[in-house]
């Protein structure tokens, strides 16, 4: 299966009215800081607070659509797992759920709490092995959490959404972790704005999608370094072809930026975004060259954070 | 001047296309949380990230037409004096800004970035002394925070956009503090929407406004003991009699509602609150019976908080 133009159509009419049509803001701020006109489409307001519902819960349906009753499941830090999870529970499916460590205790809660069974591995290999033990012999279906083609497909909405909210863009950037995001949004954008260039944007720490695309391997990422833990993996075998058949460039960004990037969000938008969206923030506040003076989307893609120093900070004082 | 309907309406003209038509949001959780159906005006969206440019802009602005080019004047804790800081840098005028500590050194930054001269004094009443001297043989002209007509109809142009964002409200929910918002949604209501039942939110640590509405004269605030630094005033001669005619009832809250409020704007629905928003939320978080089954309004009013803390733990770690 492949994903196209016509199966991103066919996962919008699944999530209408299931996912929200999430706003866009705008920031005279950040089209100042970035000499551009800059719109913020604002997945981190999507259901379970990041887009990964979309393509988790496409992929499900289609599971569901097939008559399949075994139970759903995937290795997660946290966004896809939640999405998955919330996901299942509206088809009436179980979903499991491995989890690499170190993974955010909000996250984790998260999860539990839409009714996923966790199971929290020490590290990444040890979770892909737990994983393929569970769906050894077909026992339970696994959902690839950027890989999968329906996956894809469901974040390919994020586009058309895009395009009918914000028209005759001239650049999206995105964040770039598995690719899955930026390959539905490549693929979406064929069809509905052609000449749209698209961005990746990459933490410094994990910034092998570069190397990836030019030497057209997937070249691993065995100790990635950044806070933004959404974007610790490599590609896979079906973002890769469609990243390097479409993207235009990679921004990467350092962790200072990152930083910067949410105390700008926080302060001056007043959203609560991850440091994975975050990412895709940096570029603008650079004002990187090739964005001046255009029409710019960028994909804010979840707010799931852990603020705890921030409410033992603001622990009422004893009157 | 009184305040009426028509100052109202005059105000929304000259306010448009100045101040940002704030989002409403809706927020599931939410509606579970509270039994009602929620919808948030998100005035911390706002310019200045707070309601008060609205008031500040509107008084401003009349100053102006009068053909006034003195110096404006005003205490504040912030977010007024950011409002009217901005309001006078667009219509030409200089701002002075009387701030009584303790003030938000966010909130100080803010202001002074707007072009605003600041006077820090150590507490209100040397701030209301410092007042009086600037605006003595009017050298300069006061803009009170909350009892001018202009600021109370400025802030009632809250109300008449609501009411065309979100039809038939039954009941609407502000903080109370120096009642200014208050006063300005009752009058405007009257017209738009009579049969709303409008509650003040007041923090337990502040909470002289029943007291005064009670005995109709102005309880004084000597020492407020509340996080919600927006909040910490005793109504005004203006207020007052409007809000004895027009309000329904006060809800209070405590200090530990107010952060847990916080946590749930920030978490769920990804906004950042101050503490005087987080005020209004409350009530709606303990499900207060009265607002159950109900089509409940609640205003944001600011986003101005120091998160000093959250990007020191944030700091990147060296890799």
């Amino acid at each position: 299966m492949d994903v196209t133009s016509e199966s991103i159509r066919q996962a919008a009419e699944v999530l209408a009215g299931v996912a929200h049509v999430t706003p866009v803001m705008t920031c005279a701020q950040l089209d100042a800081r970035s000499s551009a006109r800059v719109f913020v489409k604002c997945e981190h307001l999507q259901r379970t607070g990041s887009f990964k519902f979309r393509g988790a819960y496409h992929a499900a349906s289609v599971v569901q659509a097939s008559g399949e009753t075994k139970p759903v499941v995937t290795l997660s830090s946290g966004n896809h797992g939640q999405g998955l999870a919330l996901a299942a529970k509206l088809l009436g499916l179980s979903a499991h759920v491995v989890v690499p460590q170190p993974a955010s205790p909000v996250k984790l809660a998260a999860m539990e709490a839409q009714g996923a069974r966790l199971y929290v591995t020490d590290n990444r290999a040890q979770a892909e092995q737990v994983l393929g033990e569970l769906s050894a012999g077909g026992a339970m279906i696994p959902l690839h959490a950027f890989n999968d083609p329906g996956v894809i497909a469901g974040q390919g909405t994020i586009m058309l959404e895009l395009a009918r909210q914000v028209p005759a863009l001239d650049v999206l950037l995105a964040p770039l972790g598995g690719g899955g995001l930026l390959s539905g949004l490549c693929v979406a954008a064929r069809q509905v704005n052609p000449s749209l260039r698209l961005y990746g944007c990459e933490p410094r720490g994990a910034a092998e999608a570069a190397d990836s695309l030019r030497l057209n391997r997937i070249v691993p990422m065995p100790s990635p370094r950044t806070m933004a833990d959404g974007l610790r993996t490599s590609l896979g075998s079906r973002t890769l072809p469609i990243l390097r058949e479409h993207l235009t460039d990679i921004f990467v960004v350092d962790e200072r930026e990152i930083v910067e990037a949410m105390q700008f969000a926080y302060e001056r938008m007043k959203q609560v975004i991850e440091p994975s969206s975050a990412v895709a923030l940096a570029p603008l506040l650079r004002a990187e060259s090739v964005l001046r003076g255009r029409r710019v989307g960028v994909v804010m893609t979840g707010g799931n954070v852990d603020l705890t120093s921030l409410w033992s900070s603001l622990a009422p004082p004893v009157y």
